[in-house]
């Protein structure tokens, strides 16, 4: 079902204006692929036009209360009816019986959590763990402020049920590398440590839907599910009333609820989406976010397979099929996130993807070994071709050279056919306003335009007569200034 | 300027559906003056109608980032536009050159102070201090965490600058007692701390804005300014950029940022109340949001003093006369809670007033003694016209007696004219559904109805004929079962 006139929203690099969005790659640019900025999902709901549109008076949402009678005094009921009501249809986790603690994104319910988990505290603070590669933020988020109620001790593969009690998140499917996860530590007698889990991901675009979870703990939050990050809404799904309570405590103290305009926005757009799937279970709807959704990850991921294949400078992880209770179908898991690894003897991966102007989060900050780096799937359409084109000039149509005692790495920009030279170390080049003479396979060329240098470490070369680019190998061989 | 049009939006018992506010005044209810949910300025809001409507699309404000560039990145432009106006327009306090972090509340901004003046942190946490009586959540707030940074350390008064290194937050004006505050601790050597400045109060309905402030972190809330308590917006005022960028991480980490719904709806209203209070200076505009909140909060600070003369049984904290650089007059403060001291032998306040069914904050929870309890002036106009009610019966109207056993209270409404039978201690009696015989200055009445006890613990007595209520004694001797 997938490339249907809703995939059609996206902005392409042939259709730059397909959506309103102006696309002009530009190798020079920095892109961010190093957070998580779920922009993919923007053109579904800008094509979703006024559906999900709130409308909020001054004088609406102005209490701290929501409902005093709550567990969570501060979640709205739309709220916490909407979340009860998109489990129930997406069937990834189980809602009947648990508490609803709602949070200023999930990053506050995991603090939440370990608060929960940990309080009173005893006279040393109980250890956290989760296995490696394991979520970068968790560690900071765990000893920034130095609790004397929890720390970080690290890859839970690596702890023993002996070394005292302890809290190991388990976070299915993984951040960063999609996989899915179980608790990992076992004490020696069986013993179990209280168990968080992150189900940020746990959503059909992402990954099949087997079974509708069912643990103590559930976090969950807006940003990765339908892109709305902004908006900083996640949620907890609780069995233990005393957890949720504390855990509501916590928020208290942290920031006196949650913003119920958020919520108020969040349950609106719950809604709209529940409305989509079930009409799409009864007619295939192509309005279902999550088949928007499923279409582009899988477009995404497939593209993405073929162009790092093509380079061969990445492996990327690979994924079982399994069947998804939800779409009715057998598939493989389409992360919001690539971990790639560096092939050969590259052996920093972030650094090298540095180098190409693509920002990513090396494998050391997930615990791991640096050769991984993680990369967004869910950016921007218009970010994300430009880092599969990017990608496309890792090493067929790259080369290093030295210049004036500077090393430089000379690219082409496969859609506006410019040369891009970048100065790889520290000395400074003054390209622009230079002679610059160009040959190509030893063709001197004089048909050319020297491009306006956005940043000084870099040169633009315009052809203005085509060249014959697909040659395996190193294309261009000197610049003389 | 008072008494206008605008206050006309605000409900009267006697006008019960004056804004479209029911309004039953009802004995029995608990009244939580407790928290200080701003609902007082709804009816104001209310009034404005759409002015301050926001509209969200559902494609809109998706990004978890704002701007990249800005020490706060993620800091909406509009707002943070909004807010420098709003402190030039009204003039309390110094903008020019300083960076604004936006918090989940002015919460998260006293935590991310602390955070950003601790850290990185040395051997022992540093302590935090500040002037008792002090707002009752820092020392949680301080707290709960058992930070290795900071430390709650109690009153300032009794804290020394040997001590060690200190933060001292100071509260002006300040919660709970409406004082307009200084620093208090010294080192032996004019050493002085790090200072927070909470000016979440420092307002021209609240307060005379007597000159620009102009401290290294100064912070707002939302909350409090206009009453927006459930969009959670604080912004922090920052001389240092450091401070302000460690600040930033702090609200990282603990959430990510801040709601951009709210961040939108807040620069809305901001806006309006700009153009209103610009409005108001050339043609003294009525729709002035400081003129409406100056006019009700001194009608209720009048009302309340009248009240507590009458009774006796409080006394109230007294307030100098300012120039107010604002409004351009001399006045009083008018602050959003109300200290009240218990006189004569009466020495929990907190359990006075609960007694009578009114949720305040013993002077315990500030550091001080319990004979103060601090309650709400910015509740809705219902609960403090019921809140003034209650009052108005605690002593002229009220009487102690025993009937099987068990104390009851005896009071009187001065709306309904029913008369309310409260047991005071465990035992139970099942006063309804039984013969009532009621005696007033010994005259036995026939003419009364028992009314549906709304609680096991009262009994309802509606008397069928006017009687003389305004003997200065105890009216009511004899409840005979």
């Amino acid at each position: 079902m997938c490339g249907t006139d809703i995939l059609a929203a996206k902005p392409t690099i042939e259709n730059p204006k397909g959506a309103g969005v102006s696309c002009s790659p530009e190798p020079h640019v920095l892109l961010n692929l190093d957070q998580g900025d779920p922009m993919a999902f923007e053109p579904y709901w800008r094509k979703m036009g006024d559906k999900c549109t709130v409308v909020i008076k001054g004088s609406e949402l102005m209490s701290y209360l929501s409902d005093r009678r709550k567990v969570c005094w501060f979640l709205e009921t739309e709220l916490e009816e909407a979340i009860k009501r998109l489990h129930s249809v997406i069937g990834n986790a189980v809602v009947d019986g648990r508490h609803i603690v709602v949070g200023t994104g999930s990053t506050q319910l995991y603090q939440a959590a370990l608060y929960a988990l940990a309080s009173p505290g005893g006279p040393d603070p109980i250890s956290v763990v989760c296995a490696a590669p394991y979520y970068s933020q968790y560690q900071e988020e765990t000893n920034y402020l130095r609790s004397g109620l929890y720390k970080w001790a690290g890859d839970a593969h690596a702890f023993s049920g002996k070394d005292g009690p302890f809290i190991e998140v388990v976070t299915s499917p993984n951040n960063p590398d999609g996989s899915i996860r179980k608790a990992v530590v076992n004490g020696p007698s069986g013993h179990q440590g209280k168990l968080i889990h992150d189900l940020a991901y746990y959503w059909p675009h992402y990954t099949p839907i087997t079974s509708p979870a069912d643990h103590d703990i559930m976090t969950f939050t807006f940003s990765k599910s339908t892109g709305h990050a902004g908006s900083r809404i996640g949620w907890a799904l609780v069995k233990d009333e005393e957890v949720a309570r504390k855990m509501t405590k916590f928020i208290e103290y942290s920031s006196i609820g949650v913003s119920k305009d958020s919520q108020h926005r969040v349950a609106k757009i719950m809604g709209v989406i529940c409305n989509g799937c079930q009409d799409f279970k009864s007619d295939h709807n192509l309005e279902n976010f999550f088949e928007f959704g499923r279409c582009l990850m899988a477009e995404r991921w497939e593209t993405l397979r073929q162009v790092v294949a093509k380079n061969g400078v990445f492996d990327l992880p690979k994924f079982p099929t399994e069947y998804c209770l939800f779409n009715g179908d057998f598939a493989e898991s389409r992360p919001a996130f690539a971990w790639l690894k560096c092939n050969g003897d590259r052996e920093d991966c972030e650094q090298f993807l540095k180098d190409h102007k693509i920002m990513s989060r090396g494998g050391g900050r997930f615990g791991s070994d640096p050769r991984f780096s993680r990369v967004s799937m869910l950016s921007s359409d218009e970010v994300f071709e430009q880092f599969l084109n990017r990608q496309a000039i890792f090493t067929k149509y790259s080369c290093l050279g030295e210049l004036g005692g500077s090393s430089y790495k000379i690219a082409r920009d496969e859609y506006t056919k410019q040369l891009w030279m970048t100065v790889m170390d520290g000395a400074y080049a003054p390209f622009h306003s230079l002679n610059v003479y160009v040959w190509i396979d030893s063709q001197h060329l004089h048909n050319f335009e020297v491009a306006d240098a956005p940043n000084l470490n870099y040169l633009g070369v315009t052809l203005l007569q085509r060249h014959t680019w697909d040659t395996p190998t190193c294309l261009l061989h000197q610049i003389l200034i």
